[in-house]
């Protein structure tokens, strides 16, 4: 077996078996297979493409080349979430509290990244005092506990993403549905879940543009996932705009608590309640839909979820009167607010245009050495369906640095396009795939 | 500019500007791209193709990468000859002193190349005392003092096609049109010719395997000739079998020898003439097709093709003793007779295995640092059309290392395949490429 015969056969069309997927994943983590010859693969398959087989091959390969957690000490069913990215998506800061809440053990690592803001991990930093660097027995110990332990991914897990991961992004083969689903699928799959439920997104500012790529997406994943002896669900989700009002990692907490209190912002509280739902199913919390969106909604009102998060701050050495009190959480110098041009209805609001404003003023990270500014982000204050009036406040925006309120605001105003005529919404949640079904539920023009 | 954006836009079908072509084959001769974007690039190419443009552009951005060199000072039209490769091929041996005895000027510089036998440069060592690394100024004398010489190449023409094509090799991107039309222009551009004569071979052990596939190489190549102001006209041939008899450094000298005496095979014969006769064309030394063939077999007839291979051997230091009796040349210690075990007329010789048969004994490299043994080699006895009875001499083995008989004869067996009926010749020259049209001289069914 070399690696140039393996590159020859998938460039020619042909199906490569698992050893041979073993063969190259295993000898490029090591080093023994060069990129160049990596990223020729990554191309052939770009053009040709893996199938279901070869993709959970791959997957496995991954999940071999590091470290998994194991979570079978815990008791109960371990729901996982994972969302294919979105602007303004803190979903991970809601959900966690709210099913633990409900009594599903949450054991999550989750990553920093890349991207518009920080991950969840710097989100929770933006809390003074919180400890997100813990051991594998100190998360095991804190769920068995209080059924909650949020901590920063070590650098064990799935080596072969990042390298491959970074190898992709320099050489044009990102763009590719199997190689996506490997990457996401390993990390989850490394992490000890016991059955995940995946948020696809789609739309402009997500890796799907159309809804028949986010159901093939869709499709996939959740074949991988149970083909690998997880219950998988997938919801299919519209990106037409950022999800909630805050984008920023304090400003993105601030919010979390506020929808923790049933006070946040429609389009997230939806979005929340439908993965909980899912996830209360697969944990078997719950006997049906209904039941599961009774007890989700109850947690909430009741302040059961909300006093989960504070539990899970103080657990973690967090001070929890800065979830009382949000007012103390990182604030910027200066804030700008951004009015509008012109009258109308909101129509879109391009979600990669805002997260790349909210980089500037210091949101997010692009290399990893980078610092994040958590006090940094927006705060947007009309949605997709708003009247607006020249003159109206649009957004506002935070930094610690004034000079980047211009290039910022550049970007958000054109990142809002209007209609003349009132806007009829497209519905947030548009579809699942569930044990290899797909379901439509709701009927969308597709975005552009 | 950058190196990612580049492959995305030829992964999406896009054409590249001139300007972005430079700017890739620059950056990556000077080690600002890497190794992996070249990779990615080249698979993108591999599946989405170059256009003529695009091609030429490639070839002339490969030029630009090292020296050129001048022939200008040097009277007359300097017609250059190149195949695109072929096993038993020592077509330069014979054409460089046919053509020059008839006052084409012959300035040729030649590689040593991988392979199953050496290449030119290689063969022409096997003549004691031969000097062939001539400065370029020494080159140019020669020529003007007896019209002809053959030099090594040094390392600095075109160094884009060796790192490129290094890397092709490993990462299964060598099987694309445009890759190989401007590996093979570049360098006989680079080598200062005022016109080329191409020889595409078509066939088993050649890189086009069909009729079909060599004549669109054929036309992209002149296209690429001809567009960089060099009249360029190619001959579609037929590789259903070695060319001669000899394969094997001293061997194919002798054998390229007996051709110039008029002695030689008559596949051979008549490819050198065939050429020869469109050297002379594009030198202006002769009027039409009849002319030339004419005095192309005179010269042979006369023994002035002859007489300036002596002068150009006695020029570059060659003892031309070995030359009027070629027994001198090196010799094997041992040989082998290859006897049939059937009887028939043989049908086809696969001649990449016979390549590789003669590799084994010696006569090729695989590595640049491979020593090769000039005395190794084959000479075959029978070839297509042949009547062979059980017990008849199909080949004989040259070399100094007896073990390797046993698995070269195996591949030789293996190699020739037979018929009970006779067999009707496949005609050698097929077609040909001039001023972007092609002629179809036969009618033949394509080989396998």
């Amino acid at each position: 077996m070399n690696a140039a015969s393996l590159i020859l056969k998938k460039r020619n069309g042909f199906t490569l078996t698992n050893a041979e997927i073993d063969f190259f994943i295993d000898g490029y983590v090591k080093g023994q297979i060069p990129d160049y010859q990596a990223s020729a693969l990554l191309m052939a398959i770009y053009f040709q493409g893996l199938d279901k087989r070869e993709t959970v091959a791959l997957t496995r390969a991954m999940i071999a080349s590091g470290d998994t957690i194991d979570l079978a000490s815990i008791p109960g069913i371990k729901v996982d979430k994972h969302s294919t990215g979105g602007v303004g998506d803190k979903t991970t800061l809601i959900l966690a509290p709210l099913v633990a809440a409900l009594g599903i053990p949450v054991a999550k690592l989750s990553g920093r990244g890349l991207g518009h803001t920080g991950g969840t991990i710097d989100k929770l930093e933006a809390i003074k005092g919180m400890r997100v660097e813990l051991s594998q027995q100190e998360l095991v110990k804190q769920v068995k506990k209080i059924g909650i332990a949020i901590a920063a991914q070590t650098g064990e897990i799935v080596p072969a993403d990042k390298k491959l991961y970074a190898l992709r992004d320099v050489t044009a083969t990102v763009e590719n549905k199997s190689l996506i689903a490997a990457s996401i699928m390993s990390k989850k799959l490394a992490s000890g879940a016991d059955a995940i439920v995946l948020d696809v997104k789609y739309g402009d500012g997500a890796f799907m543009k159309t809804t028949k790529d986010a159901f093939e997406l869709a499709l996939l994943l959740t074949e991988i996932g149970n083909g690998m002896g997880k219950k998988t669900v997938a919801l299919i989700t519209g990106m037409e705009q950022p999800l909630g009002n805050a984008i920023g990692n304090a400003l993105e907490v601030k919010e979390a608590i506020e929808t923790l209190q049933g006070k946040g912002s429609e389009d997230l509280l939806e979005l929340c309640t439908e993965l909980a739902i899912q996830m209360v199913l697969l944990s078997g919390a719950g006997k049906n839909e209904s039941a599961a969106r009774k007890k989700i909604n109850e947690a909430l009102q009741t302040g059961k979820a909300f006093d989960k998060l504070k539990e899970f701050v103080k657990a973690q050495g967090g001070d929890t009167r800065h979830v009382e009190n949000p007012e103390l959480l990182p604030q910027a110098k200066y804030s700008h607010k951004i009015l509008s041009f012109q009258s109308g209805y909101v129509k879109m609001i391009l979600a990669e245009s805002v997260g790349n404003a909210a980089m500037i003023l210091g949101a997010g990270r692009m290399k990893k050495e980078d610092a994040i500014d958590l006090s940094a982000g927006i705060l947007l204050h009309k949605k997709i369906g708003d009247a607006v009036k020249r003159g109206d406040a649009l957004a506002t925006l935070f930094s610690n640095d004034k000079q980047k309120f211009k290039a910022s605001e550049q970007l958000l105003v054109n990142a809002y396009h209007f209609s003349k005529r009132k806007i009829k919404l497209n519905p947030l949640l548009i579809g699942k795939v569930s044990k290899g079904k797909r379901t439509f539920f709701e009927d969308v023009r597709d975005l552009k």
